[in-house]
């Protein structure tokens, strides 16, 4: 019979690992990077790589890693996601993927075929983004710079320098975790969607095939507040209302310029003064654009420009715009996305040919290595909370998806 | 020669009481309803009455009468406004309506000529709202309670009763402040306009015709939060794109059901979450509806309810509001509005019949006697704002124009 994952086991590391940082009043889970719960995380993943009798690593960037060897020095299958949450998380998001990588790994060791490529499972630290994000997978790309080691801090003011330092660690060793490209055949990821997709189409499997880019804007319209009773419909310059125009335009904008898997979001705005009896003579807004092609991206930036623009015009209003952040659209290796549809099938899932909508290592590593992703459902679409969930039948298909696949990948 | 104002007079009198709760930082007035400088300006506006030769009064709410006895028993014609602030206010609004009665009566007491009528300048006390609002003249129209006076507090929770027995007054004896409607002719008010369609229409002053009555709503959408990449767009529930399709008809439901009059404003809205890569699950606004017919208001009520109720249906939101003040619009009485157009002609004036936008004492005042207001331009529409300017010479004419009105009213 064919190698299968032991889903009782990668159920009981994940209620172990929920226990990590779990905060009792709301049953959140606090294991923000380099806090001391995602630091004793790190010492109780360590521990279940040594008892599977993996050899265990931890680099300069406090990756930790689970060694099985290969019987050749072919560059080598890296598989893993991470285990920092934000706060109030939910048990399952990077974790899920590092403990699933962690049971492919037993199993494949428990089998005692020894693979031809060397397989090594990673937990990348601070993928959330307590100091940026990406910061494990971006050390090993070899991203990161002494002066982002010596400026990056937290929210509160802490600097990952000092965090570091407080954890008996040297900043500057983040540097060493850098890898030779030639080294790493691949890198593979299991994640929760985070989405409603899979649940709602009733898959049991997603197969990313690309994780959508992104720019985010940061808009100011800016008006005159003027008394709500006094000042006719026609003598206003409304800023509220060059908001409300803007964000009527844009299902036009995506229907001219995007994909079915173009996203346009305005999440946060701020009204200024913000009286009920006072016309808005300033508003702040944000503005997250997401697609998986740069060309589309750069489209709808164009287009999204021209409308906010024209109707700063038609209001009298100024319109000012700053970019916040950009990130590059990677699409997953075209024979790895294959492979898993294959084994999909092979393995008789409901799977689903799928963009990934949000950043995960996964788009770190693919700008340096082949890289493929599976997604697991989540309940109700929900991530990022102590409401995320996955059923437990799809947890263990995945687990089998990505076992299979690692496995033929390892004897290539 | 026609008697005539002395704008010197009320220029002086003007940036007196501009002195009284001056803030040396931001050179705003803070004179608000029973603090120690609106004490202050009551008393000194008492030291102008006497002054002039005119009977002081103060009733039981504070209000600060000036009087030059007629005659005759016939009904008195009230003049006036208030002379409390907002906070941070500029020299005019209310106290220019005041400064102007005032110069108006020292102008009939000097010429020598005893009118047929009792002529009363009135300052009433709290029209700005620090305990709600047209406090004075609610008090002289009977539509004060003692429960009101038990509970009014303004927003750092101070009563209006310890504020009035910290000045050694006696809260209940508000209640003797209402008068017999029989006694009183008609109430006339000189404001700024407190809008720019004065000036942008090069008026030297407003005849209001109608005082705006309004309603105002706080209205709550409720969606789903989820991630601004993984949730594709048709699988959104966005609280905040529901409020922007309605704040879209709002053009539409004026044209279709309102009048020239009508004014319709979203001032403030929270959003919730309000993160930047997170689809709005809930957001909070408030909406402010005015014109000057009731009929038109309930039509714009319908009509708003309906837009709301189907976008929350297309958008699967839940719908929820509540009416925050509901404000009756008053006219004013036609024979006044005709005798000050007369008037207005008669001198000379660029005038433009209008409405009030705003809300004023005379609309309470128009609940129980004839009323009748005149508009003078407010520099680029400002108002309660350090900015508020009024050009002196419409200040004159406007004073002129309801010195002459006063005379003739006062001799039928």
């Amino acid at each position: 019979m064919e190698l299968q994952v032991d889903l009782e086991r990668i159920k009981a590391n994940i209620l172990a690992l929920a226990e990590i940082g779990r905060n009792s009043d709301d049953r959140g889970i606090y294991r923000m990077a380099f806090t001391d719960a995602d630091m004793q995380g790190k010492r109780w993943l360590t521990e279940q790589i040594e008892a599977a009798g993996l050899e265990s690593n931890r680099d300069g960037a406090l990756n930790v890693s689970g060694i099985l060897h290969g019987t050749t020095d072919l560059p080598r299958v890296l598989v893993g996601s991470h285990i920092d949450t934000v706060p109030c998380a939910g048990a399952l998001d990077g974790t899920l993927g590092v403990v699933v990588a962690l049971e492919c790994l037993r199993c494949m060791k428990a089998s005692g075929v020894q693979p031809l490529r060397t397989v090594e499972l990673i937990a990348f630290s601070d993928e959330e983004g307590r100091f940026g994000g990406m910061f494990g997978s971006q050390s090993l790309c070899g991203q990161i710079n002494p002066q982002m080691l010596a400026t990056m801090s937290d929210l509160s003011g802490v600097t990952l320098h000092d965090e570091l330092l407080r954890h008996g660690c040297e900043p500057m060793a983040a540097l060493d975790a850098a890898r030779d490209p030639d080294s790493i055949a691949s890198y593979l990821e299991l994640h929760i969607e985070q989405g409603p997709v899979l649940e709602r189409t009733k898959k049991t499997v997603g197969i990313v095939d690309e994780i959508t880019g992104l720019f985010t804007w940061a808009i100011t319209l800016r008006g005159e507040a003027n008394h709500a009773g006094t000042t006719p419909m026609d003598m206003r310059y409304d800023a509220f209302m060059g908001l409300a125009d803007f964000a009527h335009e844009l299902p036009r904008i995506l229907e001219e310029n995007g994909s079915d898997r173009s996203r346009a979001t305005i999440g946060k705005a701020q009204i200024t003064p913000g009286a009920t009896n006072t016309v808005p003579g300033l508003v702040e807004f944000s503005l997250d654009v997401r697609d998986t092609s740069d060309t589309i991206l750069d489209e709808l930036g164009v287009a999204m420009r021209k409308a906010l623009s024209a109707i700063a015009r038609r209001r009298n209003l100024m319109f000012e715009f700053e970019q916040k952040s950009h990130l590059t659209p990677v699409a997953c290796h075209q024979e790895i996305v294959d492979r898993l549809l294959r084994q999909a099938g092979r393995l008789g899932l409901d799977h689903l040919r799928m963009p990934s909508g949000a950043a995960h290592d996964a788009q770190i590593m693919g700008g340096m290595v082949p890289v493929g992703m599976i997604f697991v459902p989540s309940k109700n679409g929900q991530s990022h909370s102590p409401a995320e969930w996955t059923a437990w039948s799809d947890i263990g298909a995945g687990a089998n998806l990505m076992l299979q696949t690692l496995i033929e990948m390892a004897s290539e």
